[in-house]
């Protein structure tokens, strides 16, 4: 069997999931309500900041929930589950609220990404999926968005998929790149399905067929005279794959008035050689002709070429941007925050750890951006109970959740929350943003942020710090613990 | 539009190789018949084979390959492709003889995993997908294989899911980890769709919805008394949770009579604290009880654990195994080797490149592994040109294809071919195997091994060298073009 033939992906969770829901079933908690907050500790590459992306899959995903006979008579055959568990299964129905931020939102370490309140079983169920989306979206649009910053407004191109961790990789890893502001896709499948442009024009292969690459080339430029794009380096660059390219120009576009036409260069010394064929194209008079780069390139070779010198007008990434190779993971948790009585009551609930960092912070919550009113740029994230509320009349002071001495007073701030209600007692009422006002809220919301925090190496840490109210449940639950 | 809606994956390639399809046919060459060899230049991690994975669903993928109606008007609408391709899509038909290595096969650097004749557009058209699916799950198959070697025949399970690349990754990833040694996932769909055995008990979500740690184990070991594997890190592992798992031990197992329990420990010195709760549990009487560890592990941090003698029965790994995070990248080529004219002339061809390790080996070849007969043991493989025999009657000298000095004179030898006849003409000729078949293969193939090739630094660098036929084609070419 072949999982693309399977209906919905409502068995894609972790077997614990299950076995716990079961073990809420037996024990009569099916209708416990538990909150759940989706965050990450730590930002991919010691960067500032992750790019929000996965959340469409997750609504489609929780849309689509259901268990089929198959599914029910898989977990019978297990020999462990219960009826009760299997009759749920069979009337299974999402109930849970579920809080996010859109796809595009900038997000920063320990504030909730996603917060799910409902039933034990329901809001335990979706763990999986919801983590395995935003983790590996945001990972990719985060990345890219590294490799755009350090591209200083030349074209960034996602070519990854021959080195993709696999279809979905390759699909939505495309669909995120661009979220994280690369221009187009190699891949036609992600164009079809999410209209992210796919470009492409020739590989090696294609100049091997001929009996030379004067040939090849001429045979392309006339069939595709207004997406003429040469591969320069199958033989030599400089003494054979320019030269033959400035002739075909000559030959074939010229004359046609063409003016679209670039060389890419996949292999050698890219400054060197950029700098040398940008001579040769001006010489032959073709200084609007673009060279495009390939072969390994990531923000840090970007940098370097750029800082060398090198005459690129763009870059097709591959590897390393679609498996964010120097980093490939981003480590989202899921973790119970508090539960509530059946009289309404909540109740924190926190987790323990002898590692410092996964330590959880208790409590139902919401997340506030404040901005000074004058710059417009974002100071603070304050993470708050969810009902608190901000008053921008008054001065507001924050302090560091750990060194708390390290304290800050704003004034003149206006505050805008950060999570968005995306279902409410199961039913979807939030609108899917297109892929360009996602676009639109990443370029605003990287407006929003100084300089300082976009830097590569060391930025700035942004504030993201958590109300008094907020600070005293955690602070009383780990007293209580030790 | 969802691209796991879409009926077959064919649009599932680089735009590149769509526009060179049409260049073929614009070109009138859509009869002439391309050889393309898949290979790569470098084993991730520096480790000294791969483990091959990822020809069922090429397999699976040429077999659906077909272009639809919708397929079709999408070119149509790009303005740059002709009518000859457009119906060239609509009648297509898969022609192309394939040999690949079977799943499971041990392989190393720069021999053909596969090899396509056919058709220039139809060779050129899998490119894209056979790269993708043989780079993902060789890389993870492969990485799966350390992590198995590091912990010493005890159990490793693959929990990665939440931190995996996107759906494929980890349902085709635990697919991997199978073939690369693990015994179990966490993710059900995997079980369904590949049966390979799902595994799991509980988050610590599941300890904090109860009042206590001890109320929790207890409510669990009765609901699970045959699937009892408790998490005891929510709070203090020595302080609390080993001693509320043996009180439950007491409680609910022993008088079941049930043996086959285990702790799980998530956080903090997995070494010392292993090592501290054997301790209580074999002064309890639960020398039978099984300690497992999580935690960001792989094969250099296991190593550690063990060296350190740390108390551990197996572990469960995740985002450095499904990601194979310390080197994400398996990377494959597919490259044009030889082109054939109509009268049945092969005409090798060759890719030059500044970077040495990028030129191509050309011709139409297949693959030799040599064994030693009195040890059994693997000498080393040979690439020969397609119809080259080896003559197991006499002396055979091998030499290193760079450093032409280093020779080896092998004698009493037996030799297999490596790669087997997939599709004939377009036809499917293979029997797929079963899992339980590749898996059978991985340990033959690895037993076939010197301990040497198998050490994780610096492994001995098996040899893979030219017969003198292609050694000299590859010469020739080389001088030519110089």
């Amino acid at each position: 069997m072949d999982w693309k033939n399977y209906e919905n992906l409502t068995m894609l969770s972790d077997f614990y999931e299950f076995t716990m829901m079961n073990g809420y079933l037996e024990n009569n908690m099916e209708n416990e309500i538990a909150y759940f907050d989706l965050y990450f500790r730590k930002v991919p590459d010691d960067g500032g900041f992750i790019i929000v992306a996965g959340l469409e899959e997750i609504v489609k995903y929780i849309q689509n929930l259901r268990f089929n006979e198959e599914d029910i008579e898989y977990f019978r055959s297990k020999k462990m589950f219960g009826e009760k568990f299997l009759n749920y299964l069979k009337n299974f129905k999402f109930e849970c609220d579920v809080w996010a931020m859109p796809e595009g939102s900038i997000a920063f370490p320990n504030e909730p990404l996603m917060i799910v309140r409902g039933p034990a079983p329901q809001a335990q169920l979706i763990e999986t999926f919801a983590l395995l989306s935003l983790n590996h979206q945001s990972l990719i649009a985060t990345k890219t968005n590294r490799i755009v910053r350090a591209a200083e407004g030349r074209v960034v191109m996602e070519f990854g998929a021959r080195r993709a961790q696999g279809v979905d990789a390759t699909v939505l890893g495309a669909r995120a790149a661009f979220i994280g502001g690369a221009t187009a896709t190699s891949n036609t499948l992600t164009d079809i399905t999410y209209k992210v442009p796919a470009f492409g024009t020739m590989a090696h292969s294609w100049i091997m067929m001929y009996d030379s690459e004067y040939e090849a080339f001429k045979a392309y430029a006339k069939t595709f005279p207004h997406n003429c794009s040469l591969l320069v380096d199958t033989y030599n660059v400089l003494k054979s794959g320019v030269p033959n390219a400035i002739k075909v120009f000559d030959e074939v576009l010229k004359p046609l008035g063409i003016t679209n036409m670039s060389i890419r260069i996949d292999s050698g010394d890219l400054a060197y050689l950029s700098k040398k064929a940008r001579k040769m194209l001006d010489d032959a008079g073709y200084e609007y002709c673009s060279i495009m780069a390939s072969n390994s390139l990531d923000e840090y070779t970007i940098s370097d070429l750029l800082e060398q010198g090198a005459k690129l007008d763009g870059f097709g990434v591959g590897e390393r941007l679609i498996t964010a190779k120097s980093d490939p993971v981003l480590g989202g948790v899921y973790k119970l925050s508090a539960i509530e009585k059946s009289d309404g009551t909540i109740i924190p609930k926190i987790k323990i750890s002898e590692n410092i960092e996964k330590i959880t912070t208790p409590g139902f919550k919401t997340v506030y951006r404040i901005y000074d009113k004058q710059t417009g740029k974002a100071e603070a994230d304050l993470i708050t109970l969810h009902d608190e509320e901000i008053d921008e009349t008054k001065d507001l002071e924050i302090f560091h959740p750990i060194h708390t001495w390290k304290r800050k007073t704003l004034s003149n701030f206006t505050t805008k929350k950060l999570l968005v209600k995306i279902f409410e007692k199961g039913k979807l009422i939030y609108d899917l943003p297109s892929l360009e006002q996602i676009n639109k809220r990443r370029d605003e919301q990287l407006e929003e942020q100084w300089e300082e925090v976009k830097r590569f190496e060391h930025p700035h840490l942004f504030h993201v710090d958590l109300s008094q109210k907020l600070w005293d449940i955690r602070y009383n639950l780990l007293s209580q613990n030790r």
